[in-house]
């Protein structure tokens, strides 16, 4: 089936493989006359680029995007915007050992069941690469919302048992950090904690949140395209996420109806909650405070240490995984989340 | 814009409110020569019509099942299937006062917001009896997969603090008991808390699990339709939940990928996994062993309490709820939650 | 696959067979706050019922629809309308005979090869029966496009080598005789020669045109969703229909370029054009002027003569099809062509 | 809106303008292990290319194609395959003159309604030159068609009166003239008439056929997925045409049922019919006869002679067209049509 496209009235499509010849997205029903170039862009593509921080694999991909379509003098038409990114280094060898095994943790198997034929290098389009086109676009959203005075900020809150504390909290240190945490102390014991996995060749999972400001309550559709719903099914598309939650999320499980309520009030001649338990969305549709997304990303599924597995022929294996792979996922993620946030709120926003 | 259908091969189009004529879906591209009876979707309404216990509402809604198309002498066509639940009990009194005020925990402003425009009465499209659409839906789509070979069961995993032990695990249990717990010790205790919060006009929220068995390896799409990004969209377009997870879920932003990965072994000449922390579904596919969500219910906002909101003037108002609300979601959601695992996992199949 | 529901932003399923319980469509996307009622949308099924003149089968098909969600007051509510219209006579004995057989002109037997199951009841989905629901749907959107001062309405244009003289064109008229001719003269000929072939156990096709006054300039997407294409796909779904055409439509094949480009001109302040061989359509997007339509309805394909055909056991076969069919398709499908003209443009105009 | 994808098993997104820096198209959905590769492709985008003939403007669009992705050592991999057509030659000086007029016959006044704004060189996204990505595409659903044992091919049936005799019918003449007319006598009547308009700064329309064969039974879908629907709107979504028609197409008008009733009888132990008037489609479900079209194309609407018209001012001007453009469009567009054929067929066979 075709799964490559996100999206009913902004329609964002992606394609490519690592180890092909690029990869790219085509954004379809995107507003006309917003001012988009490569440079802005590239801003995005940058943060997710390998080769950042220590905490990030050292592979020279240069990720530079190029606007095919749908910008004309500065601004968007209304046609499809197309965005590709060459791949410049393609050094396949790296791969060869694992051509026929299934990586544990990898989508190998599953490729192989449903297509009977997988494109083994780099993982194909499971590879964490694909992002790539989903940040390219989710800065086109970005801006767009940006004219309707919406913001979007994620970072990562927890890494192992290190949590940040919002006492500290600086979005800036996020990002000039090499693992996106936006407090400086949490960042030094994370670090410490990710380089001593490194060492032990092994990864960490972690947890990213979102925060969307400024979205105007009425968002989202009842049913099934309920804003929490359709942002769900955007997050866990994210190659490593296996959980999402909203406002309080599984917290609820232990409170109760009277601590979970938000109360309304007027703040001026607004309307307002007291608290903000919801996340910004109630029965799936906004209703004016920040939208508060978190994501669990899973440990890097590549570890260098021996692996027991099995091969296409059906026997047991050991599996040694080489190339170069993060001990972390989630760092270089967070602008993932930004995007998908964004494309999500945007298709929803542009069908009211 | 129109959000009520859900999936694409398998479209399940829900209508209705709780205070109208009726509610119902239709069911279209399910597989032709399947077969379907009144009787049989019956078994799943009842499961989530009120007044089963003392921890459900004691409101009468008949929840009567009919089929309107697609079944031809006891066996689907291949062609819309048309399910029709008539309202029989529908009186609005209890609604008057809360026609222009915003029940906090609830959609009412949102919508509002939205429409300029909203039918108070039970809380229109966003109330819980929406669901029963969907479980009428499900079934048809439960009964598809047992003919491939899968099933599906969901319970109460834990309420408040109380969680079940696996060790005195019984789903028929689950069955029988007013929570859906399937340990008959944590439901006693449960039953104790949700006794209290009543009594002290409070609610409380639960985690629900589901396990689908019997699902191939390679269900599910690379990218945005991810079998569990559309499973996250399923199960978080079901009115109360903030958070969905699969496999160890949010607990991998504790662990190392070393204890993350599931490692793949022989199990006679099938491919077979070692443990099952990915939940039955690598790189958004399914990977041959069971498939493990847990859904995070909030408590019931509609709490006896005297609470603090605004109306629909731009005034602070107080607010009292009356009618008759379960004090917890969960047990009347669990075959919600199959229903649109069900529904999920079929749409996916049936592109494969 | 889900073929039953049409539209992107307004979305219409269908559902229901002409021998089941009864049919009937969700309408979804509708905008709040526009006033309907049955009585209104039953005005429309009336021209399409059965048996309201001697053109048409004498069946009595009740066709009285019921709204079952959606409205509230009065008034849409911007959540799916519900329309359902049961069937009251439901006599299969006349069908016994052809349960194996397939029927020229009809599609039994591609629905046999489709799904080797069949409801041969009249046709299952492929019965004409099925277009009250598109109907039903299309009265809503007539009645949203009104408030936007766009009127909509067809009738038939040719019947065999008998055409509409324009001088004496009166809408009325085509709403008062059996044959749907906006011209008493033209009437007068073609019902003598559809009586004929009445008489010879025969039937006729006939052409349909239908106008679209009062759509603005700018509505149609470029590419795939052009209005022309939308408009193609919603008048070529219904049964009978074998060709459409746009504006000059299939005489552009013998003109000039000099003769049928139309040149802009200034109507006042407003653009205008001084010819209109497109159409109103020009490269896909509506440009101001009238939209013409015309669908070409072949004659009836069941007809009282002994045919020759086949039957589900691969044996050649007579047939003689019992029953009561109209000699004449197009007169009861012109109702359905202002619908599926209506559903597609309101789904477009609800995208801008 | 998005509206530049087509299909829902094969999804084909097309993006680009005639001057921006490329066009292309993602094809997404197609099996895995098909041969693919780009001088396949390029065969076909060579017949829509221009100055293969005197027909045709003399302008040097290189038209190379590029495979982006989805293929893997000479086969499709199942994920998305991008084509990317990069543009050469984009002096648009030509367009300056227009940037403010409204082309007679032209999307201009259209998208101005629409967007606000305009991409003015050489029409943007409703040039001829977007139908490249279709033909890119259309090569690739043919490749997968042909496994299928399906073939498609379209010719110039028509050109102003001069029409095509079958008795001289030649597909291998068609692909060799330049009016891609199957009959050498035909196409040298036409050549004249066409020279001789092109002499008088005018243009002409033609009619285009395309007949699939080797299409089973039973490709389609009941009601809004027809088969014929949903080729009327793959067909009407080509620039410059105005109407489709499926076997006898408008001849139905003016003849009886008892004529156009296809007897069905055994072919061998294969069910067949004596007659195609149906175009191997009846009730929108394949019926293993050939699947026969025809679209009429318009004359095209750039020609040299002056025009009456306005401009974005609202001021009443005289335009007149530069620039090099053929004086009829059909002859390169006989591969479009293929393509969009091929396209649709695959796509509703994906889904079955």
């Amino acid at each position: 089936m075709a799964g490559s496209t996100f999206g009913k009235n902004l329609k964002v499509t992606t394609w490519g493989e690592s180890h092909g010849a690029g990869l790219g997205a085509v954004v379809d029903g995107c507003p006309a006359g917003i001012e988009i170039n490569e440079e802005y862009i590239q801003t995005f593509l940058d943060r997710r680029k390998p080769g950042q921080s220590r905490f990030a694999t050292q592979r020279s991909e240069a990720d530079k995007v190029k606007i095919m379509s749908g910008v004309f003098e500065g601004k968007t038409t209304g046609t499809p915007i197309s965005l590709v990114i060459e791949n410049t280094s393609q050094i396949s060898k790296d791969y060869s050992d694992i051509a026929d095994k299934y990586r544990p943790g990898h989508a190998d198997y599953g490729f192989d069941a449903k297509y009977g034929f997988r494109d083994y290098r780099g993982g194909g389009r499971s590879s964490g690469r694909e992002t790539a086109a989903r940040v390219a676009a989710g800065a086109i959203a970005i801006k767009v919302l940006e004219t309707m005075g919406i913001s979007i900020s994620a970072y990562v809150k927890q890494i192992g048992d290190i949590s940040i504390n919002y006492d500290n909290f600086s979005l800036e240190e996020s990002r000039n950090n090499g693992l996106c945490m936006p407090d400086k102390e949490a960042y030094e014991k994370a670090a410490e904690y990710v380089d001593r996995l490194k060492e032990e060749k092994d990864s960490t999972g972690a947890l990213v949140e979102c925060i969307a400001s400024g979205v105007p309550a009425g968002i989202g559709e009842p049913v099934f395209d309920k804003l929490d719903a359709r942002l769900a099914m955007a997050i866990m598309s994210i190659g490593a996420v296996k959980g999402v939650e909203i406002g309080d999320g599984f917290d609820v499980v232990r409170i109760r109806g009277s601590q979970n309520n938000d109360e309304f009030c007027m703040d001026g001649d607004k309307v307002a909650k007291k608290t903000n338990h919801s996340g910004g969305i109630l029965g799936g549709i906004s209703d004016g405070a920040d939208i508060v997304i978190r994501a669990a990303f899973k440990p890097t599924p590549s570890i260098y240490q021996k692996q027991h597995t099995v091969n296409n022929k059906g026997e047991e294996v050991e599996i040694e995984i080489k190339g170069r792979h993060d001990p972390i996922i989630a760092p270089r993620a967070v602008v993932v989340v930004e995007s998908m946030t964004a494309i999500t709120l945007l298709d929803l926003i542009l069908t009211k």
